[in-house]
């Protein structure tokens, strides 16, 4: 990435940028996940965290996983939904999130529009984890969260 | 800041959000600058970065400075113009910006509407510095630069 010039995105409204490409969310069969692209916007061997955008299609979902390191996420198109910890929350244009250490996490789009957002995490940091069965029974015994996760 | 609720912004398309201080960009008389306000989005201690939101509003701009840390910046409101080492750069929607090491930069919004972005900086850097008399001199020596910078 050139240091000096601004990166439009190619179509107005758009989120995509010159010399940023459009990547898979993560291997497929690697962890369960639907309609989910990953770019990363900051990646400088100077600065101690990345800055990624994914985007969820219309009713797509990230994976449901946890792991030590700390997310900050701002949703920059779109709305939809969150599981963080215990509870499932709204996301709205502009919200903000915080994902705690060793959090369950799970991001939906609706069925009508993207959710587009913005992570930020340290660059050097752990896997995350899927959840095993044990797991999933105490994520399920709230039928909010049981309703609302994709595993 | 609750690390398990979305912060939404109180005003519908504003840019300000529960439990987020509207600050001064810095302290009065400190350096010149014009019409900026500064909001820390995310300054979470297991984060080796830090993301802020600066809001110039019309007709303002940023220090003319420079520091060894890097910038990595996204503009999420209006429009505006940035000085970044040699060259005066338009900034539209989600444009991305990045400020290398040592680079004198300033970022100026319209006289009709703000300009809001993201700033995101390793946690530990060092402090800004401003230019010089031969700094300025060389900075006024090409005239699109001269008529931009304000200091």
């Amino acid at each position: 990435m050139s240091p000096h010039r601004p990166h439009r995105p190619p179509d107005e409204g758009g989120f995509g940028w010159d010399e940023v490409d459009v990547m898979a969310y993560k291997q497929e069969g690697e962890a369960p996940f639907r309609h989910v692209t990953r770019q990363v916007l900051f990646d400088h061997p100077e600065l101690a965290c990345q800055l990624r955008y994914f985007e969820v299609a219309p009713g797509g979902h990230t994976t449901l996983e946890r792991h030590e390191h700390v997310h900050a996420v701002m949703v920059v198109r779109g709305r939809g939904r969150a599981l963080v910890g215990d509870a499932v929350h709204e996301l709205a244009l502009n919200d903000l999130v915080q994902v705690p250490a060793s959090t369950w996490h799970q991001f939906r789009a609706p069925d009508d529009e993207p959710l587009g957002f913005l992570c930020l995490v340290n660059a050097e940091r752990d896997r995350p984890q899927l959840p095993g069965v044990s797991d999933l029974a105490a994520l399920r015994s709230d039928p909010e969260r049981a309703r609302f996760i994709r595993h």
